[in-house]
């Protein structure tokens, strides 16, 4: 025992977040640690889809496009999501993926500065990220160009027609200062569009608070809106008018039912519509957030910085080999904690064969998901616990751990 | 009575395809006749949908990538589509939506043919084929032109770069001659995007004896996937090597878990893949083509000609005030049926109060699906008789038709 476990357990009772786990479904035998990945299940999520299924599409058919308002839908959620970013009504809308929302962001940005030859990101960005800017560079003859983290605010000169980034960082978890960065971009007339995928839900956004104008974010991972849930995308709304994305389907379009051949964009984010949107993942997205209701996002986050400084704490302790490499401030982070390793990859199989579920990041990286809506200080003492003893018998050299593809 | 609900129940009777109603659950109360719209719910989704959520998601979280198999469902129900169009396995993937999927292909293509500025679709094509194609033309300053129906073979020239066009026409149901048309637009060096939409899982297609190298298609209408369910995208085996679509998300990279910063796109269609594919939406797919299994295509397109027929046949007789506009040539035309009345949208309002569902479409379109794996003879009947009825009383003229608003 490298700890007390009673003692993680009196942390799990006085914790006035605690109450919320009960919302989710969590198998018992596992210590989830990767809801960063994929977000658990929430408990009221079956009823919804049982709902959608049973009686929306099957009794009620096509006309739920009305009578159970799915036209709406993609608002309705983007409302909720709204108010979780300190956002305002009409601002959010959900739709597509994060890789086609970052795509139609590009798209109507650069349209709106057409002397303009460069996509600036960070070097080791979320692929998806730097793949669509690369993209969209490729298409229209522009430049991407990715600078390495420390570097982004010194690159921003007057080519720079749209600044990408993301917020919290998928590997290490290091924070950027959005003010700061929306401060120094706004400055040259360069736009910010913020990847929310590892923040949103985790920890507290006020986006007009901190100047951000565009954004988008995932639904599957802090939302726990299932796998491959539905993106959302942001546009604050003094910018949206003069916006047009390339991407135009028929759900964006001013009047969808009357069928023009020209397309009339629809006001605020409906433009940002495309197709049909799939009903039964977004009522699931929609499950998720509702897991939010009533918890204070301060509160959350208070606690998600004393589930790391435990963890961290523990990890010094009792598996000092490995090297924090998050950053320990906690302004300064997101909700995940991770730690490098050179032999992470078998290490982290080693440690879901016993039921412990983080991932692995090439080439070194072990992430540890705090999700503070369930992820409980007994997890924590758990996955260290489960470690250590993994480090302290060689157990993860066994041969299965080195060959063993795991896609988390 | 306008005909005898005693013999329509007979040809359900000796329908070889009635068996397959069973698979579905369709409200005892409802005629439903949108199965062009939206697909009735199968029998079998509802556990497919119970085991995604609680044992996929809730109990193998995010180890359901690999464990459940997760990753390949895009390719693994593309597969299953394949069968039904003619294709072969590995030539389509499950991925976004039909707009989404256009626009892939319409960027692929027009980067292959730099010198060529005119994409042709058809005017009054369905619109989201037309937005999309627009918004690629403004974006790359190209042309779009929209030539008429029967004028679209004699618009191709040396300046088209790809030509659009729905298989199916979604008002009137009139289809196109696919053999005859990619003749024409080969022999001048123009690639043929076959928006699948109104034919897939309703008439027999093969893609390859067409002729036809590139398609789209929706998952939600005869294939009942469900609301908003994904789309697929399907190129033939010796043209996906070169094509590179704009939208280059990182589940289309050759290997999304290398997190390299350059992109390197997938082998085959893996390169049309962008984000995170959304899991329920697509296991609810897989149910819906499910619902094909052991189904032979050519007895079903037998089964809808003679629904077709005896819709026709039922209308003249008994209400001679509709003009049928789908043509009466089984080669011609899809499987819905589609009658012209200036009254059109409070009659469809009227026979949707009396639970026959079919749907209006603008300016005056009364549109029936005929889904021959659910629909009956009686249903035929059943709808006839309303509409009769509708018209001899005059119930459509109730104020409450003209004004309510009816999504479908």
């Amino acid at each position: 025992v490298i700890d007390d476990l009673a003692e993680a357990r009196q942390r799990d009772a006085n914790d006035p977040c605690g109450q919320f786990r009960a919302r989710f479904s969590l198998p018992e035998d596992v210590v989830y640690l990767d809801g960063n990945s994929l977000g658990a299940l929430p408990v009221a999520t079956k009823a919804v889809l049982d709902d959608a299924v049973a009686r929306q599409w099957g009794r009620d058919l096509v006309t739920s496009w009305n009578r159970n308002g799915w036209m709406d839908v993609p608002q309705r959620i983007g409302d909720r999501i709204a108010s979780l970013i300190g956002a305002k009504p009409g601002e959010v809308i959900v739709t597509d993926s994060v890789s086609i929302n970052i795509f139609k962001l590009l798209t109507a940005l650069i349209r709106l500065r057409p002397g303009r030859r460069t996509i600036l990101s960070e070097a080791g960005n979320f692929p998806t990220d730097a793949y669509v800017a690369s993209g969209v560079a490729d298409m229209l003859g522009l430049n991407l160009r990715l600078a390495e983290r420390d570097g982004v605010l010194a690159a921003l000169d007057d080519d720079c027609v749209a600044l990408l980034l993301t917020h919290v960082h998928y590997r290490t978890g290091a924070r950027f200062d959005m003010a700061a960065v929306n401060a120094a971009a706004v400055e040259r007339g360069i736009p910010v569009i913020w990847d929310l995928s590892h923040s949103v839900g985790a920890i507290p956004l006020n986006l007009h608070e901190m100047g951000s104008e565009y954004a988008v974010g995932c639904g599957y991972k802090y939302l726990n809106g299932g796998p491959g849930a539905p993106g959302f995308v942001y546009v604050a709304g003094s910018k949206q008018a003069v916006l047009r994305p390339a991407l135009q389907g028929w759900m964006g379009h001013h009047a969808p039912f009357d069928f023009t051949d020209e397309f009339f964009p629809g006001q605020g984010m409906q433009r940002f519509r495309t197709g049909t949107p799939p009903i039964l993942s977004m009522l699931a997205l929609e499950s998720g957030i509702a897991a939010f209701d009533g918890v204070d996002m301060a509160a959350l986050w208070r606690k998600s910085v004393e589930l790391f400084t435990y963890f961290a704490t523990l990890m010094t302790k009792n598996c000092p080999e490995f090297r924090l490499v998050t950053p320990a401030d906690p302004m300064q982070r997101g909700s995940h904690i991770s730690f490098a390793h050179r032999d992470g990859w078998p290490i982290n199989n080693a440690l879901i064969a016993r039921g412990v579920i983080g991932d692995y990041r090439h080439p070194d990286i072990l992430r540890f998901g705090l999700s503070p809506l369930y992820t409980g200080f007994a997890d924590v003492w758990r996955a260290v616990d489960a470690l250590a003893d993994i480090m302290r018998s060689g157990e993860w050299r066994r041969p299965e751990f080195s060959v063993q593809s795991a896609v988390t």
